[in-house]
């Protein structure tokens, strides 16, 4: 990229390249800005490959026509056979290309290595290292930096020690090309233009430029193509059975933008005619569910390197700085539950849920009176999961994930509960036997569901409790001791992606605050018994998945219009750039750690509390959501049959229920759950689709069912001659769930779609 | 910070300002960059006030001198009252300074608010943004940016919709100035520069942007003194009675750079003249035992930003990427333990502990035969930590951190050992009863406790192992079952901060591997009986604390010569930014868990696993950690008494014994246990050093022997007219420890030597 332009490149190259195919794809008359000559003057146009380029005036052109046409006319050169193609930009970095969008922010999807043209002038030492830096922070590698020598200012010899110590980069110094002698003739001004050109082209400078960049090029390509086998035999991956994974199956990432990676193209690929050495893979799983605001998001990788500039990572205990405390205000703030009014700092959700429980514990044991080597159990759903660390793993009743772990013993006890799933079209509630209920129901609308008071008003939660009520003295006549309830509101996710009918979760946490005295007998009366202590149990809402508009709002909690005396949440905190999560609590349950002595308190804290960087993020990740929420920016989700964007259909009655929708259309899902020979039942919420299927092999985390589905995404599709697109999605036994982040667009909806019901039907 | 400079500033300031006070510190009287100026040019330096500026050539200046200057004009400028006060430096604002440094990194330190002064020419949106974003990526709040407007070129219009959708920040446009007319009168020149500067100051324009600007700089200070009580009411602080933490012990963090924060100055300030807002304070617990390579390190921080540009954060699980490969290289290959072939990454060391455990205990149970629910303990030492989540905690003793947990219950058993303090000027190893040795023994130098082929052939290690042959015995005879030995090699850190000998710990090891029959009966014959296999039990190395150069070395293990068969590594390793950490194992522990059931797997996973950011991070930091050790960068404090940089009194020796040094000099570290009414001991090792106290109330976590020490250092000292210095501490009941960056330098050793002495005298 260039710092100016000030004359015809075009007619320039033509002059004096023969023989080099080259083609101007955009060209203004003016030396303006971009965006400044698209209002209003020429273009030069000639994406349509005429040799007369037409003329167009006022044209602004998207972001999408301009890379469509850079990658033709590079697919067209592609198919020529090898060669050098350089791709040059007009203006600086970060001069704004026909559609407003910086040119750095625009071509940064291409990921092309970068030969930044420096700037010989006064000034020019700065420009040049601003500009790298404008390229760097965005993921681009710039492999060479070019500018002409000059005796004067001298910045060649600077900016060769600056790249060298700093970056091990080389900037190579050209002699300044002959002065344009307006007195002489155009042919003599020619002849001395083509010396220069000669002369340069035979110097070291050049030739050596051109080997590192074509060493570069090959060391890259070489170490994508290695990048599998090297990694089978060093990494030890999370939750794989590595005997089972072949280095074939393993896929080189080359880099992420948006809600896609940019993947290596595997040599088994079963696409007839895959060319491309790359080929972008739609981020399915969110990144493990972390994925929010796009990969590559320039406004989280500011935010990030400002608080990295600003502080790195500095103390928190005893201590505070502005990303924490900013951070603290803003959670307590829009999250809406007058309970909590307590920030405690971790790194993950498993960390955070770790000291959820010892909160909880804590709490019961000090205000029950309880000896401290009581034996306390929680109480949760059957299926839940927590983390992976093992205080949170004894949180869940026994299963595939912890049972081997030699140290696992389960503390709890789990009830069963009722889960929706469309199934035929119908969406369904589906009651266990456990719960004496009269039948399975039918909904038409997945929101009617979700519309708690008037299903109460029916008496849909009488069974529930009666269930609830009935479980509970069974343990509790037993002698079980209970320290917390605790919950993952609406969606049960590691445990198998089922949807939990709201009105079980809500039921569940009104019987256990309203029949206190079932848990313990309260010793002292120093309790205030107001809406923001704790009753029954201390209820703790683990959100690390569903919180933070994953389902399409800013709490999980406010579907069950339920208030936690305990919350946590990781995941898109950060909007899926960094680890962090945050315990919230109420003053009721940080009370039961105040003592005069040191070791009552809470002793839990890990290195990097509070880290800046992650603050800052998770302040700019969650402004950017909650502008998303204010501004419409998902009204096109919600209109696809979800719902009435303006809401009117509710605005009689007493209380709103929630706004239930999805990204993935109604039509989408209903046509899945028809197709019920493979289908047994399927939802949507927010960004995330589940689809269940028949398991021969039984349902559960071991089972193969959806593995095949998950293959056939990822075979993929072509999308242009010898180009492929695939979808990367994750299983979790007989379930196959498709997770978009917050930015996912109408049109990758749509293509999605298409793949899918392509891969459902054959 | 301006773009150019074309004409002579101070002259030009004194003509159209009157009664302005103005000073101009360093000028050239070429407009070149300043380090060729600096070269070769002459500079007017009137960093003494000279009237008539003294003429020096060849004038390169220390980035310390011009901060001092800048620092000591300001300082003036407030002793006359409020007002503005406003610092131009000249150039870009990478611009190199007279050091060579350019000024954005320059100036850094200082952390004022900007007014960034943009560019209105052709190219102007580019550099203006770029230099927005590499000031921003630096910690410097750009306040407000100020440019010409201009008709054709409309960088202003751009700019303004820009910086305020991105940044929500104002541009301000002003008028163009009047161009110089050469051919008309000076006067003439002057009268119409005079009425462009009256008329100009009086629009809405300017007023409105120094408003702004007020309002700003009153919002920060307002907000800065308002956090510790906001802080007090939102923020559970990790490890923190907060029943006994009143709002003014809370401690106010602005920024931090290099090694110091900057912090506000508590209004209970003890020192008599201290004026000033903010003071820098000494980050002597290296921020919780992460900070290495200083705060607002730049490459870090690009290092961090590049990768959140190119990926985000990218799912790992049957994925790879690389910076997690780079890594994983960089690490297996610099450790040189020939055991590690395999690398886990998690968030942080306690999950890392987690998964060691994890990893551990199944080799064995695999190994041994045992069944699922075969209780299995760890076998460890006292006073050991590994972590505060549950699985971590039950590693440890029951202790102050743990025994009030409701779901602890420790799994192991735990040796007592010797261990190494300096007392009343001698080297000692103190032994415990429990160790039947002759007596305790003193050393002259603490590298011969580390030289252990010497003492081995002496035979100090025979008591050793006849006491952890007697207990294993003790304790196998009851039919415990063990499933791994797990250390912190050399220094137990959370646990009291004490220097084990080295000698002990690699006796241990050799113990347990050459008596593996103790363990349990192997049932296959189908493990290799390499030295690469494990033997007798998984040996596990917590280096979470102690590893990466804490102690001077890349690995604590290599002070022991041993090699472990697992190995955790966090804090240092990414210098101090962000959380990561990796679990490192051998291949026979890896192939423990293959099989052809996915249930077998190692079930652990964080959603951020191998986060780009934390593993590019990582690679920026290791690389200038082992940059610094190869050309000598520690040798100042080596040379310190510790020992002889060449090395060359051991090169007669069979086995050279490991390098013993630290950034805390030999004569300090002796004089403090010369102190022996206050002091029982002291240590240093690497980048630590620990003052053990007398306590009358007992050592251990809940004392606070320390804690008036640690108070002393935390008012400091005044450094000048009313700017006061402190250093921010921490203790573990009756240990004081400081720990340095890896960057600390010797001058800031020296000022917090003598502070140290003054508050164990006072």
């Amino acid at each position: 990229m260039k710092q100016t332009i000030s004359f015809n490149i075009n007619s320039h190259i033509r002059r004096f390249t023969k023989g080099v195919a080259h083609q101007t794809l955009y060209q203004y008359s003016q030396a303006v800005s971009p965006h400044i000559a698209a209002e209003g003057n020429v273009l030069s146009y000639d994406l349509d490959r005429l040799q007369n380029a037409a003329k167009l005036s006022k044209q602004v052109i998207s972001n999408e026509r301009i890379l469509k046409s850079v990658y033709d006319f590079a697919s067209e050169r592609a198919s020529v056979g090898p060669g050098w193609l350089f791709i040059e930009t007009a203006g600086g970095i970060h001069s704004p290309g026909p559609s407003g969008t910086t040119q750095a922010d625009l071509y940064a999807a291409l990921r092309c290595p970068v030969v930044l043209v420096g700037d010989w002038k006064l000034g020019g030492i700065s420009s040049t290292i601003s500009a790298f830096e404008s390229l760097k922070i965005r993921g681009y590698d710039v492999e060479s930096i070019v500018l002409f020598d000059d005796a004067k200012y001298g910045n060649a010899d600077y900016l060769k020690d600056y790249f060298k110590q700093r970056h091990g980069l080389s900037v190579t110094a050209l002699p300044m090309p002959p002065l344009r002698d307006n007195a002489s003739s155009k042919e003599k001004d020619e002849t001395s233009m083509l010396k220069y050109y000669l002369e340069t082209s035979q110097t070291n400078a050049v030739q050596d430029t051109l080997n590192r960049l074509n060493n570069r090029h090959n060391a890259r390509v070489k170490a994508l193509e290695n990048m599998a086998a090297d990694a089978h035999q060093k990494i030890w991956y999370p939750f794989t059975q590595q005997q089972l994974l072949q280095t074939k199956d393993i896929v080189a990432i080359d880099s992420a933008c948006g809600n896609h990676f940019q993947t290596l193209v595997a040599e088994s690929t079963t696409l007839p005619n895959a060319k491309s050495l790359l080929q972008p893979s739609f981020d399915g799983s969110a990144s493990w569910w972390t994925q929010g605001l796009g990969h590559g998001n320039s406004s989280l990788t500011l935010a990030a390197a400002y608080a990295a500039g600003r502080y790195g990572h500095v103390m928190f205990a005893g201590m505070i700085h502005e990303p924490a405390l900013k951070l603290a205000t803003l959670i307590l703030d829009s999250f809406r539950n007058p309970r909590l009014s307590r920030v405690f700092f971790s790194d993950n959700g498993s960390t955070g849920m770790e000291v959820a429980v010892k909160m909880a514990l804590r709490a019961a044991r000090i205000r029950y009176g309880w000896s401290p080597d009581t034996k306390i159990d929680i109480l949760g759903l059957k299926g839940s999961y927590h983390g992976d660390t093992i205080g949170t793993m004894d949180c869940s009743e026994p299963n595939i994930y912890n049972e081997k772990v030699e140290w696992y013993e389960g503390k709890g006890v789990w009830l069963d509960y009722p889960q929706i799933q469309c199934v035929a079209g119908e969406w369904q509630v589906q009651v266990p036997c456990e719960i004496e209920a009269d039948h399975n129901q039918s909904f038409s609308h997945l929101s009617d569901i979700f519309n708690l008071g008037q299903r109460i008003s029916r008496g849909d939660h009488k069974s529930y409790e009666t269930y609830i009520n009935s479980a509970l003295r069974k343990y509790l006549d037993k002698g079980r001791k209970f320290g917390a309830l605790i919950l993952e509101p609406v969606v049960l996710g590691a445990g198998g992606m089922t949807l939990v009918d709201p009105l079980f979760q809500q039921t569940l946490v009104r019987v256990v605050r309203q029949n206190a005295s079932l848990f313990g007998a309260v010793e002292s009366s120093g309790f205030p018994d107001d809406d923001r202590t704790w009753q029954g149990l201390p209820v703790v809402f683990d959100e690390v998945f569903t919180g933070i508009y994953r389902l399409g709002r800013s709490t999980a909690a406010s579907f069950l219009d339920s208030h936690p005396d305990i919350s946590v949440h990781a995941k898109l905190l950060t909007g899926g750039l960094v680890p962090l999560c945050v315990t919230l609590a109420s003053e009721c349950i940080f009370d039961s750690f105040a003592s005069e002595e040191k070791s009552d308190a809470l002793l839990h804290g890990h290195s990097y509390t509070a880290h800046a960087v992650g603050c800052q993020v998770a302040i700019e990740s969650l402004n950017q959501l909650q502008r998303m929420e204010k501004t419409g920016d998902w009204n096109w989700a919600k209109s696809n049959g979800w719902m009435q964007v303006d809401n009117s259909i509710h605005a009689s009655l007493p209380q709103s229920p929630p706004q239930v929708w999805s990204i993935w259309p109604l039509s989408l899902v209903q046509w899945i759950s028809l197709q019920t020979n493979r289908v047994a039942g399927v939802w949507a919420l927010g960004s995330v689709l589940a689809i269940h299927l028949h398991a021969a092999d039984g349902s559960g985390y071991t089972s193969s069912a959806a593995e095949g589905l998950r293959k056939r995404l990822l075979s993929g599709a072509e999308i242009g001659p010898g180009v492929s697109w695939n979808v990367h999605s994750r299983v979790l036994g007989n379930v196959l769930y498709i997770m978009g982040s917050q930015q996912t667009m109408e049109r990758e909806v749509g293509e999605i779609s298409d793949l899918l019901r392509a891969a459902l039907k054959g």
